[in-house]
């Protein structure tokens, strides 16, 4: 048989199986080699083989892990549509509704997709165990004793190694450490704002922004915001008068999953920049991409030092460690103050067991890991929800992170439908939470960082039962 | 021998030992029983021996620890003046200096009288290092996962049981965990303030108060102060509708010593009720008294629930940990929330570490050491400034705590005198920092909580002659 006839019909083998579900989304391939000898080709018709399954978008190599399949069939649900916040429209907070999925995350029984945080399993416990014992020996006082008020040096020193990844561009100098994330946004807004102040987000924005924002006095103007590329720059340049200061998640929206292309992130911070507007960009979720290569920041396109960067390891570490960090540009002796006065110093330990972990790159090669694990959940919740799921959801299409976002019949309110789902013992976040307005009704947010297994799949399933019987 | 002759000749023996210096401040005496041995005497001759000495405050009975030696020979230095703020001179902010203090006490080369917790010997690191590696063992997730909003169930616990000492009328549900003491303050003003809203404070005051005030945007009406009883009530009733909020330290002010009696407690709260004016009562130093029974707090006269009563372990057990916590009354839930959204939650395995520590009353044994050791040092430091300090300086009173306050020659001025001490190796905290005016400029704050020994008492001779030259 000649050669090019070979690779096609070996192609053409596969592809079937992945139709036909024999190879299922997340499955890994044979490796080349391996592919080469089961069909006695040579390896030149192998990697053809992978090549045109490729091409098709049924198959993915991962870096330094292989080929997996990526899709079983074409795509059936589209994309949420690009988010129009009714910005006149009166407000009511559903503080309710917040306590109440607050309140079921803590019921072992339940299925946690509205957990905010990826799920035990998925963390490197022993590990950091070791780390504690450890640095609990070699540092100062044994952690009992204050650390600088900017933060552990050598947490400050890996960060600016290990998770910016600005090329050289930041040291630890340029890094303030903070209780999480969350704290890192709140410090950061606690620096440039005052009561009445405007903060701009992307829509649906993360609540845990909104219920900060209120508690500090501050509005919020949502923006339109593309489920792809993230906040829309026009709708933004309209606004910029009316703005103090914006609040982002560029890279993986939560709950969006949207990635804003380097260029828009270029224009963003010149915009910014033109028009002396902070930017506090929130890259908690940033090393968490599908992608080869991990997404750029806005602080790389920023010479005015007016982009204070956010990260964290509660979403890849340790959420309950509460470590997390800025980079405040030029508001960082300001930030450093605060910090100061509010709190003193954050608990010593944790830093220094986290930059543990970070040394010599043993957090790179945990994230390698988890990316890929991550990247297969989103395909099988996707391939699930697609199957199980009402024909009309609209499902967001994430490149990183580990939230999917949901857009179901208008007909469906998913904050009645959370007290259908609770007691069948599964929960969701829903999206009435992701917006100060009355919007985001028929959403919900779901995590897959959650171990793939049939009893996840089944939950799904169930999931789209109770959807389709509220219909 | 009659009996009376014989307990006076005993006790005329012992003086005399005591005015010589043979037995010196701190040193403890023989027991009822070895003086009975000793002198061959009964054992009720021996106890009024001590009742003489006790009656001429030369020696003072602790709580099952026996008999020490209280005084050498009579007080030579007076009290300070009770505080008298200059409160509409234009203010200035000394934060050159602040930095400059701050910065002194990363040098392990100098005598750190400035210090503001107790010296790491006082701390038993061993033991909570080894509560670390139980903990880590117990705990859901080895810490790395969220605890409630509210925090750790078992440290409220064990803080209502062994901290606050309320009699039983506080329980778990009314105690909300935080990021230490001054965090528990910030949240406590964060709750009841907004910008341009005036607190009270005593004068001096802590420094850290008035830069969180400062930060906040909040005005700080200074009151005078006596430095055995505490904050003027009249001087407070009279500029009560100026104030929003006050931030007391009744028990041991810092850095005055101070303690408020029960009844101004009662008057003081009453008198808050009245004018439902919240009252943020920072009792970080409560636990360390030098007279037998804890003092009460503000918290036991609070019916309205107007009174946050807030503590923590930084001055007892570990700084680094930032374990702290309010008895909020009825601001608990405003509290919970802000606590939630600007932080989500604190780390909870340095929670659970304290939580176990103060489990079958293994902090109530080590604060009983502690206290001890203070009251020495504390009459050691007495002690040692009366002989080698200027004959004009006066000297507070503490009764509990561990800073002694100093006001000195009119023509000193510590924030100079700060920058020779330096040069010597010896730091200590300049009285300017304690107040928003240009006040207690001859004043300064010295830290009693260091191993007492030779180079100390050396130490503080030193300081007493670069204080001379200075005159």
């Amino acid at each position: 048989m000649p050669r090019e006839i070979l690779y096609l019909k070996i192609a053409k083998i596969l592809e079937e199986q992945i139709l036909s579900e024999t190879l299922r989304i997340g499955d890994k391939l044979p490796s080349i080699r391996s592919l080469q000898k089961i069909y006695n080709v040579s390896l030149n018709t192998a990697q053809q083989a992978y090549v045109v399954l490729e091409n098709k978008s049924l198959i993915e190599a991962r870096s330094k892990s292989g080929y997996y399949v990526s899709r079983t069939s074409k795509r059936k649900l589209s994309l949420p549509s690009v988010s129009n916040p009714i910005l006149n429209e009166s407000k009511s907070t559903p503080e309710d509704l917040t306590f109440k999925v607050f309140d079921a995350l803590r019921d072992k029984s339940i299925r946690q997709f509205a957990l905010g945080v990826p799920d035990e399993s998925f963390l490197p416990i022993a590990k950091l165990n070791k780390g504690i014992v450890k640095v609990m020996r070699e540092v100062d006082g044994s952690g009992t004793a204050f650390e600088p008020a900017q933060g552990s040096i050598n947490l400050r020193r890996n960060i600016a190694k290990w998770s910016l990844v600005m090329e050289g561009k930041l040291n630890e100098d340029d890094i303030v450490t903070t209780l999480g994330t969350m704290n890192a946004i709140y410090l950061c807004l606690n620096a440039v704002t005052k009561p009445g102040d405007t903060i701009a987000t992307e829509s649906p924005v993360y609540f845990g922004i909104l219920q900060l924002a209120k508690s500090m006095g501050l509005k919020v103007l949502e923006l339109p915001t593309n489920p792809i590329t993230g906040v829309d720059l026009d709708a933004l340049k309209k606004n910029i008068h009316k703005i103090d200061v914006c609040c982002f998640t560029c890279n993986f929206n939560n709950p969006i999953g949207s990635l804003m292309p380097d260029e828009h992130k270029k224009q963003l911070v010149e915009l910014l920049t033109f028009h002396n507007v902070p930017l506090i960009d929130d890259d908690l979720f940033g090393v968490l991409h599908f992608a080869e290569t991990r997404p750029k920041l806005c602080k790389n396109y920023d010479e005015a030092g007016i982009v204070m960067c956010c990260g964290g390891v509660s979403k890849t570490l340790a959420p309950g460690y509460r470590v997390g960090w800025i980079a405040p540009g030029k508001f960082k002796e300001k930030i450093i103050w605060n910090k100061l006065v509010q709190t003193v110093a954050m608990p010593s330990l944790f830093q220094e067991v986290i930059a543990d972990f970070m040394e010599y790159g043993r957090y790179d090669l945990h994230l390698r890991s988890l990316r890929n694990t991550l990247h297969t959940n989103c395909l099988q919740f996707q391939r699930t929800i697609e199957e199980y799921f009402p024909e009309n959801t609209k499902i967001s299409q994430p490149q990183g992170g580990f939230f999917l976002w949901l857009e179901l019949d208008k007909k469906i309110d998913t904050s009645h439908l959370f007290d259908l789902a609770i007691k069948q013992k599964i929960s969701f976040t829903p999206g009435r939470l992701f917006t100060e307005h009355n919007q985001f009704n028929n959403c919900m947010r779901l995590n897959f960082a959650l171990p793939w297994n049939e009893k996840v799949e089944n939950d799904l399933r169930r999931l789209g039962n109770i959807i389709k019987h509220s219909l």
